[in-house]
């Protein structure tokens, strides 16, 4: 194909960084770049907390529960749902800002989080390696009050960025068709269920993940261990709890 | 900087098409690369719906308030949050699924962006453009119906893709001070605000968006034009209701 198809087909999460710092104008490049992103008619609705210093990034830690990156990172990026900022613009500007609503939350997601995977492919083309940490939806509100966020701004997803420290290995996919459905919606039939995790079920890598965590089959390492139904509805609480604090939800 | 960079630098929404079809194994290759995007606990919970068929597009049409990328261009995906797919993987491995709710709503909603934009620099790398519809949260429940989308799948953001048919110019963009914060979130003072919107609001192409849309200033046209409260809140309540029906909320 070409050298960014490959770029992209050799992503891989990088947990472990160097001591090296990201040059701050190499930083701006990889921010500008992710700027140009599509968004919502161009209100750039989102707001990127770039912390750096230990003591926000100690304070971010617990948020994302100790995970090791946030405070061995250089670089913590915070990507937050934002319509502060253009409803401040309006209100200035004799116009009248409508968007405490569950629409525009979904707008501004859905911007943030397409700037954020764009300062990924950038960071990763300089040679720097990311891992994003989905704990950013189930602890918002820690992360709100560390990053001081007023209301209407939400985190989304974090990115911790460095140089990698050591080659890691790329995780396997699901076959194509696990995920494309032509035209319309096909709905899985049971063989057809068992035909696309077949090769993720049966690889050894798996097996001994089952194993280890004493399971019977790779789903319920999933729903017993790690996403688990408790988990998932306790955060959900919490999350909608956020909306509502952070005024997207009445 | 990289070709990569320049690249994402490059980037414009492209709205008008050529005839030119797109490979079935280039577009392949493009999916392939947007599933190796990051995702949570690589559960791969999305689905992309890839629709040609001139029936199909203009079914969508409608939902898109008709705009002329869906029907006029080769391909238009959607992009779908999607936990029936992994739930049905755990029933039939009995492991009891929990993700009938919001946060496993956010958690597919990321992983379904992340994907999608993937998918644009892929495609953007080969020579396509490519539009964002936002309409898509608007109108989910048509969209939902026009692809027979199941429980636990709900449309998120749509791209329109093909040859682009002529240059397109490129959009302004705020100052990178205006996204970025350092290390924790800078409220906006009214000072600050006017610096942000300044170069924006004397350009002369907004100046005449301004005229045109007979209103005094830029953000009357955002909330008296674009995306106003009305619009918003009738579209918060139809998305609201569609995460209900669609099982992610009770």
């Amino acid at each position: 194909m070409n050298k960014i198809i490959d770029l992209l087909n050799q992503h891989r999460t990088v947990r472990k960084y160097t001591e090296q710092n990201i040059e701050p104008n190499l930083l701006n490049q990889l921010l500008e770049a992710a700027c140009r992103t599509s968004n919502t008619g161009n209100m750039q609705a989102y707001s990127i907390v770039v912390s750096t210093e230990s003591g926000i990034k100690k304070a971010l830690a617990p948020a994302h529960f100790n995970q090791s990156m946030v405070t061995e990172a250089p670089v913590v990026l915070t990507f937050c749902a934002d319509f502060n900022r253009v409803s401040k613009w309006c209100e200035q500007r004799q116009a009248d800002p409508g968007y405490d609503n569950l629409q525009s939350f979904m707008a501004t997601t859905v911007d943030t989080l397409l700037a954020a995977q764009t300062f990924c492919i950038a960071a990763e083309s300089v040679g720097l390696g990311i891992c994003y940490l989905g704990t950013t939806t189930y602890n918002a509100k820690p992360i709100i009050d560390a990053l001081h966020l007023p209301k209407l701004v939400v985190p989304i997803t974090t990115i911790t960025v460095g140089y990698p420290a050591a080659e890691t290995e790329q995780t396997d996919r699901l076959p194509l068709a696990a995920v494309v459905h032509r035209e319309t919606y096909s709905d899985y039939s049971s063989s057809k269920i068992d035909e696309l995790y077949e090769e993720k079920e049966n690889s050894q890598f798996y097996k001994d993940f089952v194993s280890e965590n004493k399971k019977e089959t790779l789903a319920q390492v999933f729903t017993d261990v790690r996403y688990t139904r408790a988990g998932n509805e306790l955060f959900s609480a919490k999350f909608l709890e956020v909306l509502k604090e952070q005024g997207f939800l009445k």
